[in-house]
């Protein structure tokens, strides 16, 4: 049988594998993965090099000024309305060579496949290279595509300093951005954005398909929980006179994990961070605080099961004559997908016979800020053994490729005229 | 109704309370509790000017080489047969002023009254302050003790050093022990062996009996259990997919405390230390380890819970494909007090109408290594609000008072000839 595609091309895998490795050359520390923080040298060099490959390929490139690269074919019929798509150049500390990095390069792989093929296309695409996701050298995430979408409109970010104490604002005027000397990046005229991106998980491994058709980011939410007790001799204090802070966080994590398993299978909780007080083998601890990282695609499921476990901490509160509090420092909402762009995600797919499935992102993304502003597509490739955020980060050339495929198809899809032929 | 006493003397509380508040001056860091570690300068001075006071209360006084001080009345029948009554002199850093002082305090208290009201006794008493039992300056604790108890014999102590890299010997030498100068510390004429120590836990002022005859000094074990499991994203990985070191450590600590609880009411179990690896909110636990701190009067209790325990290690492993190890480093023995003396203590508390209760004690004492060695006896008095290692350790005067007084009985019935009359 002869698969459907209008824009099947014969992708080296040798080309994607070379800008893969190409790509991930700018990097600080050489040789333990890849560490590209926002407005640092490498990221600078990264930005300029991409700047030139999209030139090269026939693209018309400008920043806007938050350092947000842009490769632009102008539609031939509607040059405003954009179809944006594209990852975020910026890794964490030793990172990957695919997480942000894999998003770039396919939009760019695809574009420039289309532009050879068919010309300009009749709505205008955009690749983007976002200039920051990750959160790794400033404590705030999303500055690229916050941007964009104007979550960072009124932010006041003159406090935001790195660890070494240089300012966002500083490192961003030394890279040449927040000066005026570009565009705005605040956008209304995205009439789509699509992201390729690795899962960050072992969900398409374990089913053995080649994509991810996203239908929710999922919200996000965490908590400190503390617990004070009481310090006493461990031999002298018999169990029933204990007030004790570990005994009673480990009832919790019990609690919490139990409740969340038999809630609903997407939803997961996470304690990845425990601290005792004074944490020595033969006293009664306590003080302990952990943290709750608690995630799902809909927020009255999250606020349902939040109550239920806060509700919980009191009765073994009073139960257990321990003081029981929480405070919570992430409310990241939940975002569903564009239906219309995940049914015609799923229709390229199902028609190039490409292995796919929907699912849930667990994982924050761009995409999650531009699903509050523009219909918005998520699509995954698969993470081998789900790793991320190291240097063993892989996906296998063939679902590289096949994601690549399937944006392409895609982008025609919204771009060209309907029935576009090749040059 | 007249109390039975022969020994009962008006035991002024004020010279009492002075002499704790005088030993309690032999202390670096004044102003902040007790710190009196072993053969520092303030260990010294509070020996010697214990000797002095001995001496002052017509005491034969004498050190043995390792530093133990001992204030003898000798026998007038039996010279070499020694009733041993003191505590320790050491302190562990800003401890509190009862803790092993007030063993001594009331020793001496006791001995210099019976000597005043009766003379020298039939057989030898010994009132022994010794010299090291908190483990504060060096790596091992016991030293007092367990020289005179013959533990220390083959014991290699070349490489035992403080913080600050003083050798045990060198720091024994410069306060100067030995060197031979003194008796050799092996005692092989111990009759009896009696230590009034504060109970360190809230038993007595729960029950508000002023005096506990303690039938054993639980024995402790204690271990490090540790679980490997997998890192992994707090948001991509399904709960059922998890490996996750955290979780089964909690379930491990509950499952832990509800079969200690459930076993016997005089089992105690603590997780006082927990560590986890990577320790951060967003990231599944790839390992935890914590300490497991148990106590038993009871070996073979010990022994039945903690197989049982292990036994469950596996099963959870195995369930949660993780991997669980342990290792054990502490294995203390439980150490019974001695039946007669035990009755003996029991009988002058009735005839004397003091508050008693028989009690285990869940901490360790020096009565521990004599206990195994000579007959012996290990008497509390309450502890307010079960605190010691503190500043804030305190024990009212009226209990202090009760417990030097059935001390005294109990010496006189010991060491006295049956039915002697006051001087």
């Amino acid at each position: 049988m002869k698969v459907y595609s209008r824009t099947s091309f014969p992708l080296p895998v040798e080309q994607l594998n070379a800008m893969v490795e190409w790509l991930s050359g700018f990097t600080e520390n050489k040789g333990s993965g890849v560490t590209r923080l926002l407005y640092s040298e490498e990221w600078l060099e990264a930005q300029e090099a991409l700047k030139r490959k999209m030139e090269e390929g026939g693209l018309d490139t400008y920043y806007d000024d938050t350092g947000n690269l842009f490769g632009r074919l102008e539609g031939t019929i509607d040059a405003d309305s954009t179809v944006l798509t594209g990852s975020h150049i910026d890794s964490v500390v030793n990172g990957g060579k695919y997480d942000g990095a894999y998003g770039i390069i396919a939009s760019f792989l695809a574009v420039e496949h289309l532009y050879r093929k068919y010309g300009r296309p009749s709505k205008t695409i955009e690749v983007v290279s976002l200039c920051e996701e990750e959160g790794s050298r400033f404590p705030l995430t999303f500055w690229g595509s916050g941007n964009i979408t104007g979550v960072y409109k009124d932010k006041d970010i003159t406090h935001i300093a790195d660890k070494s104490g240089v300012s966002l604002k500083e490192a961003m005027n030394k890279a040449g951005f927040g000066r005026g000397i570009h565009r705005l990046p605040y956008r209304e005229n995205i009439e789509a954005f699509i992201e390729l991106h690795i899962e960050q998980g072992s969900v398409l491994e374990k089913s053995c398909n080649s994509l991810g058709v996203v239908t929710h980011i999922v919200g996000q939410r965490r908590y400190t929980v503390s617990i004070k007790g009481k310090s006493n001799h461990a031999g002298t204090t018999p169990m029933q006179d204990r007030h004790d802070a570990m005994t009673t966080a480990a009832e919790l994590i019990t609690y919490i994990t139990a409740k969340v398993q038999k809630a609903d299978p997407h939803l997961v909780a996470t304690v990845g961070k425990l601290d005792a007080t004074p944490n020595v083998p033969n006293v009664i601890a306590e003080e302990v605080s952990f943290t709750l990282d608690i995630r799902h695609y809909d927020e009255g499921m999250l606020e349902k099961v939040c109550a239920e476990i806060f509700q919980h901490f009191e009765v073994v509160s009073q139960e257990k004559k321990v003081n029981i509090s929480f405070s919570q420092w992430t409310d990241v909402k939940p975002v569903e997908m564009d239906a219309f762009l995940q049914e015609k995600a799923i229709g390229v797919s199902t028609r190039q016979q490409l292995s796919f499935q929907k699912m849930l992102s667990g994982a924050g993304h761009d995409a999650q800020l531009f699903g509050t502003h523009c219909p918005t597509s998520l699509i995954f490739v698969p993470s081998v053994n789900g790793v991320s955020h190291s240097p063993e980060e892989y996906t296998k050339a063939e679902d590289l490729t096949q994601g690549v495929q399937m944006l392409t198809e895609l982008l025609y899809e919204m771009a060209y005229d309907k029935g576009g032929e090749e040059k």
